[in-house]
């Protein structure tokens, strides 16, 4: 982008704070649903600094413009702030984030603006907490960029589908009967959801609004006898609408949210999650009316997924491994016969082989193909303007990261895998299986039925602490079933705290991806997806009962770039099962040079 | 003790609750400093219920008396409760505490009395917040129990002494320098200390006003330009305060540290630790004094010993240690010599070791030295009254588990070990190795820098819940420096919370205790005390620094307790290294029969 026209709008916008009487703006990556993917509409921050990393925060003054990010984006955002007059600002534990930094650097009796459209009320709590006792006065009502964003791009208006009802194993009644339980129990008589994923799945609905997630955007008010979705007419067939109404569910504008939460009385108590609601959905609420602050009890409902959805998955995870082994090797064969490939031939060539699968949607994020320094990007992506060929000198060898996933109406599949390009080297090796060792160590853990999810992350790290190595980024997400590819509540991160929200759960799907990041050279992560479920079996009962993960990614693991003498016996050992399994599940679903591959990847060590 | 009179307490108790208009009453194991253990003055508790257990919370209502104590002590209250009118309810994760009853069981406008000189500020502020809601009234001013408290102890008047200059690096003046650093950083003109480690620790003196840990009773207030220790003056010799004054410390009467906090204005802002200070501490200060609530600085001052401070630790542990060779190999030798020993037995023998040793002071907490069903019973206690004999039937086995320690001057030591009586089975052998596995598990790990202690507990668990197995309590505590056996801020214990304040700093001294029992036939727990320690010739500079332990406790593990094909080659390595260095350290030290047992008890398996 132009490094002028970011320069001339963040002019225009200080021009706007002066004439407001504003001293700063915070122009945060959100939207009214808190959403990891945001329509563009909601994309100011990228309008305004042109940084397109997925989550930062600006802060403009009259004499300030800075942008806080975390340190998977810094080496892109340094690029992409210079010369814009936009500094980097490294958010990193321990540093001061922008709420720091405007607490210090402002005085008693200066304002600062956020759109309270796009502010949880968590982060409201957050700012007031830092400014009340500076006497700074925080405002939330008005949309200062509305004024001065020019061709603001509309809201998205894609059509919502129903969940292949082959697929669907609990109906939105139910569903809705499951979420009014949990409204009881917390002693609520009204509930709001503005999260996607909640309202995807309490409706059985799908949508195209956002890239990656199949979400559509809308809020969800419930009481003990209704429920009103509100979402945009237009999106709305008269199929869904009828079957939302068969469902005790009414329709609704999605603007008039507000007045709807307008009409709610100091009797009722509003259960909300903080951090997935926008204080400017709540504008017109009166003050008097008692909130419940937790998560929503969809958030837990969803995560665990029942027998007939694990069912489904698995064979998603089928579909998508036979897809990888074409990848593969397609792939193999076409570096071999000399041809130059990229990292964005990568990227197509997956799109490629999973939209020949059943029930295939679209991707589940970006691709992140990344080669040799560019793997060493936790999020790195290819694009057109920027991105490398798969060159290795003569004799010399490289890493290629891989890191993939697709929405099938059965499934959401999330994986990452490294190949070594030309001749790998020991240092290769010794990273590969010290990663390996980690990602072995989750897989075969036993945890107690209920632990707090990021405290296990240690028995994963504990091979490359070993070493002393580590990795920047947590171990594992939630997965949704045909919905984000990052839900919660469980996280494996020990960086996350650990409240019984967090708790595993006999059903939930998360990622068990260990990784190791050496700049300027290669990135490393090996990701398959797991399932909580309760040993089989058991041989002692005094204790508790246990929980392991069941490994639903099919697809080889590059033993080429293994260093055996690094693996104990019992590691060894689940590597080979997991090739035998790898090898049953997939064996008769590709054939010719893909079934070939798959055999010679699966064989033993 | 009698039943009935403890009845009879709580029917006078309940005289006095409605001639002062109260509902209920709350009587907790406390004391103005919120010490671990308490002078007989504050044991209020114990001489209202019986219950001997160093933890819990007795509520009393004119047709209600219940203890809430924790698993540990279901056992033991159940028995010494019966027949009292005191039901026992069970405390535990998930179950209502007595908060809770109170604010189901209590109606609008009732009151609650509690001694705000036992009532943490942390903890008042729990009972607010449930009480609040329910317009229940709390009430701290009053000493209930004053008025039917008849023969109540008299607060203890041991002398004051110095902690022997030899051993001390520090001086007072310096590490109250350190204090006020940490009050500056904070932002805070005033700081009150309660808790009688840090006192301790900050005067470098000593006292020993309660069992176990050699404290003084005292509250300190320290200013920019002044440091006042207030501590009942006959305690104080002219010696101690002529050191004291050399320090820059001012001496006041004990009871009149609520005046001196009288004097504080609006301008002050005081820093205290809610869970380490009393609320009628507070009593007489001004509503518009500001609070700073936090962590004391000396907390984590003291936490990190210094190298001067581990050379004397590490000889206080090879004393320690040459002491338990004498203690074992008595007791191996009187038992084979067909005497009949008994638990009692057990802690006297190692109270005659110890205290031949240099600079012993006393035991560091209640020896427990449980046989068989009685070291299921993790804080079991042998008594006069109720112990048993060592005994074994012919051709059969059983585990006897010591958990003992000492204070030296030159250290603090806390050490478990088990030894099989007779013939132990391969059950025992199986359930020993897998703790063996978990306590080596945690004694060769390596760990981030600064990462947050519970996070790492995992690490010892896993070999443990790998076989389905697990223990109730915490894996490590962190342990002072002739001071108290359990000192934070460090916990390695899964089920606390994570804050920065636990992190793991170099030259923590910690305990790693994993344990394993069977409710009705043993126990098992091998406990040695580690410090964190930077590791050496980092092979890898890129992922930030690592810590690992150093092991500093000398004594062999039985190894006739081990079934070896349980254990790894890696493990095997540990064992074996230990033992050797165990020998080294050791044998200099030790002569005769002990030498021998220590020769024999340290050969490799």
């Amino acid at each position: 982008m132009n490094k002028q026209i970011i320069h001339d709008r963040i002019e225009t916008l200080r021009q706007t704070l002066t004439a407001q009487d504003l001293t700063a703006i915070i122009v945060p990556s959100a939207d009214p649903h808190l959403s990891e993917y945001l329509p563009e509409y909601w994309q100011a921050r990228l309008w305004l600094s042109g940084f397109t990393g997925s989550v930062g925060t600006l802060v403009v003054t009259a004499d300030f413009a800075g942008l806080w990010t975390d340190s998977r984006y810094w080496v892109h955002a340094a690029d992409q702030l210079q010369d814009t007059g936009i500094s980097l600002e490294k958010l990193a534990p321990g540093q001061p984030n922008h709420i720091d930094w405007l607490a210090e650097h402002l005085v008693e009796g200066d304002s600062v603006a956020v759109d309270g459209n796009v502010l949880s009320i968590a982060e409201q709590d957050r700012l007031l907490n830092a400014f009340d006792a500076h006497e700074i006065t925080l405002i939330t009502e008005r949309d200062v960029l509305a004024e001065i964003w020019e061709d603001r791009p509309a809201l998205p208006d894609a059509a919502l589908y129903s969940h292949d009802a082959s697929f669907v194993a609990q109906s939105a009644t139910s569903k809705l009967a499951a979420v009014r339980a949990g409204m009881a129990e917390a002693g609520a008589t009204h509930h709001l959801l503005s999260s996607l994923d909640d309202i995807a799945w309490l409706t059985n609905l799908r949508g195209a609004d956002v890239d990656y997630n199949p979400v559509f955007l809308a809020h969800m008010l419930i009481s003990e006898d209704s429920a009103t979705l509100f979402v945009e007419n237009s999106k709305v067939s008269t199929e869904i609408a009828n079957h939302l109404d068969a469902s005790g569910i009414t329709l609704a504008d999605y603007e008039s949210v507000q007045e709807a939460l307008g009409t709610l009385t100091p009797e009722d108590l509003l259960l909300l999650d903080p951090n997935k609601v926008a204080v400017g959905t709540l504008s017109k609420m009166a003050d008097d009316v008692g909130f419940i602050e937790q998560m929503a009890p969809s958030t837990l409902l969803k995560s665990v997924k029942s027998d007939a959805d694990i069912d489904h998955v698995r064979e998603a995870m089928r579909q998508d491994g036979a897809a990888l082994c074409e990848f593969f090797s397609t792939f193999e064969q076409r570096l071999e016969a000399g041809e130059r490939l990229s990292e964005l031939d990568v990227d197509s060539m997956l799109i490629e082989v999973r939209s020949q699968q059943p029930h295939y949607v679209s991707p589940s994020f970006p691709t992140i193909a990344g080669f040799n320094e560019n793997g060493a990007l936790p999020h790195y992506r290819a694009t057109p303007e920027k991105f490398s060929y798969l060159d290795v000198n003569e004799g010399e060898g490289g890493l290629l990261l891989i890191d993939s996933g697709a929405q099938y109406q059965n499934g959401t599949t999330d994986i990452t895998r490294v190949v070594g390009i030309g001749a790998v080297n020991a240092e290769h090796k010794r990273d590969f299986t010290t990663v390996l060792k980690a990602h072995i160590a989750l897989a075969r853990a036993h945890f107690p039925d209920g632990i707090a999810s990021p405290l296990i992350d240690a028995i994963c790290r504990a091979p490359l602490w070993q070493a002393q190595m580590d990795y920047g980024h947590g171990t594992g997400h939630g997965v949704g079933y045909f919905l984000n590819v990052h839900e919660g509540p469980q996280v494996i991160a020990y960086s996350a705290s650990t409240p019984k929200e967090r708790a595993m759960k006999v059903g939930m799907i998360s990622s068990n991806e260990p990784g190791l990041y050496r700049e300027g050279k290669w990135g490393i992560r090996i990701e398959n997806l797991v399932i909580n479920t309760p040993v089989g079996n058991p041989t002692e009962t005094e204790f508790g009962d246990f929980l392991h993960f069941e490994t639903i990614t099919y697809c080889p693991i590059d033993t080429r770039l293994i260093e055996p003498s690094l693996l104990d016996q019992v590691e060894t050992d689940w590597l080979n099962q997991y090739h035998r399994q790898v090898f049953a599940e997939l064996k008769d679903r590709v054939d010719g040079a893909a079934l070939e591959w798959l055999t010679e990847r699966t064989q033993a060590i």
